[in-house]
């Protein structure tokens, strides 16, 4: 691939002498037969045959582009052409060569298993080892990662990917006290999931007792993530790994949760809510606020008591000093 | 169904003109054609065609039974046939038409994996994916979720349901320094899993070093939960999601853990006691205490530690203000 | 097997009358056909019929040997002989029998997938049900057990064990804006594992974006710990269960995190730091240091400020009546 073949692909505008590239690195190392991009200033040492930037650098192949990250993205999505959501060629890929077809009609590996009565989306692809159980849909377009399971019922819209692991659906965690012992409680409520959801791998969305757990249109779980039944996750919400939330929880559209934060049973966490790394939710958390700890204190308070938590001890010795 | 055969089926009492239902629903949102049930006052505006409560309501089709939920429990277990422990048909369900059996002898689906040298018991269900190595033991009516991998030598008791993706019997983590740089002690021992155990999805149970990592009888893990080797779990215990139990930690009978809570080796969880969630515990709890923080202090003082905590900075200028 | 065998195995000297064993037992429960190491004192009413230990005990038959633990460790590796990794019979082998071939020439199961670009090193072994995607390399001797998947080009290097459920290799978790919404950045890096690793039940290791995520030779991960993309971890590390590095994080060798820590993005931990349980890791741990505490402090302070955290609310009280 050419620079004038990369500013034609990312719209862009071609600046010093034209050049081939083989592959792409970070900036840092890339080396002459690769093409890097930079955001701000790149470095005197840099090597890279062909630099995709903001303004054009002096002796140096430039794309020049408005907006270098986002134009880097389309490269890659272009270098990089996926099957059925795998990676066909992880490096260096000749694109001169015609990129293969990146995607087949509904994809079914022979070692997955999808029961008849379940109806899988044009473009859809269940890798191998993925189960989909009675009644589930699985929409347009969207990727089962190896050994994936969909217990029965659950509905997952377009676009998703739902990573290698990942269990939607299992029983809800609820029993009855009985005279014979604790009974459980059928749950057969199911999982809903809307468009271009990502599910990282491992993670666990536990299905409703009556109605559904949801996560809505555009949320991204990273892996080994814990959703509690009945849980609703609004739009373009965003937890990171080993996020937990308990049974009813609730989250609002564009909430960020922080990796192995945890939220009680019930607890509301506002549209635009950002809960920190760690964090223990026990309360309400407000829309737009932003809280840390555990328990979780407002962003502010938590800031200013861990500041001066090391200095606690100091402080009881002060105090005994004044008593004593 | 009609509210007759529902009382019939519950052991309660028609109360109001019979009609029939096509499903159920909750309280809040069911409609004319759901059976919703009620333990204590059911809302103005509830439109459920029939109600399964305590005491009759004027003008309303009800069911009545001396407890509301325990009776639902088993209308929904009527309700929505198992086959091989996964739900057939996940919603509104004719069940005048006759349920298909709901079990049959020792389901082994064609892509899981069994060891000629393990033994499966009557009614267990080995579903897709699942693997279960040499000379392991798997009960009566017990079923393996899609995934689920049994290491060889596990043994796993009646009525048990091992979620999808739950890895038990993988070795716990013992190395021996030696000259040659540090060596795997090879774990040797085993897991055995009670009678009556649910376990969640992607749960890891590690094996013994000689002997026996043990989960009594009905106790109940939720998903993500780590138990390490050689952890001897009572009867009854219940660990919610992501709970992780270091090497050789005792769970006692009826013992609960919170959702992400941890408990360093060795120590030991009383009988009865209350570990919240994300508790961090590194000392023996007492039989029936009640524990909260990380570090785990008792529920009461880490009460009031916690009330008090979002004003140690102010306390802190107090305390400066008087020295300076 | 007779003592006299076991002494010959593990390079010891018998002492007392040479007898068989059938089995190994811990030293507390082993019986009289059992043998069982001590590294100290023999309890008076031990009833193994062999000890392995230091010095000699009158009347009883022992192998005594310099270092008991690791000449255990030697003989339980003889005792239970592992096919493909996993041990064939778990208890009480009869080793006068000539042990079966303990290994096999790069063991394929027919439930698993490799894809036809992949390369498998000799001895190597990929289990029922697991994933190795296009362009991936896995060492000679390495195991891979069932239901691990590895994402298109991740590399694993000689003699590591992927336990069961790991996922290797999935998306980083990394967006753009974009007038059209967030839209993901293909991550087209990879996850290189050295040798010796072990990466424990139900691991997430993501992919880099452009280089790759890396985890040095003889590293050991127990189970359900998430490491992020890009992330770097030296040699020799140990990552006890349910840890959780963040996107960029920086492990030093021989560096040793607790059950359930965190580290935040591009955050280093030195060679050599230990960081606690349940830690929350949000600064750079310099090498040899060790930290405590979410957020973290160093072990000292964090130890004195949470003896006295206890009589926080006492504290307070005092401040006020003073003040008051």
């Amino acid at each position: 691939m050419t620079a004038a073949q990369v500013a034609a692909l990312v719209g862009g505008r071609l600046v010093g002498a034209d050049r081939s590239i083989s592959g792409v690195g970070p900036l840092d190392s890339a080396e002459r037969h690769e093409l890097a991009f930079a955001e701000g200033k790149v470095p005197e040492d840099n090597k890279a045959g062909v630099l995709l930037v903001r303004e054009a650098l002096p002796g140096r192949t430039c794309v020049v582009v408005a907006n270098p990250a986002r134009a880097f993205a389309r490269l890659l999505a272009q270098l990089f052409p996926e099957v059925d959501g795998l990676l066909e060629q992880p490096r260096g890929v000749d694109v001169d060569q015609p990129a293969p077809s990146t995607w087949v009609e509904t994809f079914v590996h022979p070692t997955a298993t999808v029961h008849p009565s379940a109806i899988l989306g044009v473009s859809s692809a269940v890798h191998a080892g993925a189960f989909v159980g009675a009644w589930c849909q699985v929409g347009a377009g969207t990727v089962l990662y190896p050994n994936v399971v969909l217990y029965p019922g659950t509905i997952v819209g377009d676009r998703c990917r739902i990573h290698a692991g990942a269990v939607l659906g299992a029983d809800g965690f609820r029993y009855q006290s009985d005279p014979k012992g604790p009974q459980k409680v059928p749950q057969v409520g199911r999982v809903i999931v809307g468009d271009d959801v990502e599910i990282g791998p491992n993670c666990v969305i536990d299905r409703a007792f009556l109605e559904a757990t949801r996560i809505g249109d555009g949320s991204k779980l990273d892996g080994l993530v814990m959703v509690g039944h009945n849980v609703q996750i609004g739009r373009g919400a965003v937890l990171a790994a080993q996020v937990g939330l308990a049974g009813g929880v609730k989250v609002g559209d564009g909430a960020m949760l922080g990796g192995q934060a945890g939220v009680a049973e019930h607890r509301e966490i506002g549209a635009g809510a950002m809960v920190a790394g760690q964090s223990g939710v026990g309360r309400d958390v407000p829309p737009g606020e932003a809280v840390l700890g555990s328990p979780a204190m407002p962003l502010r308070v938590a800031r200013r008591v861990y500041a001066v938590l090391p200095r606690l001890p100091e402080l009881v010795r002060a105090i005994m000093r004044e008593k004593g």
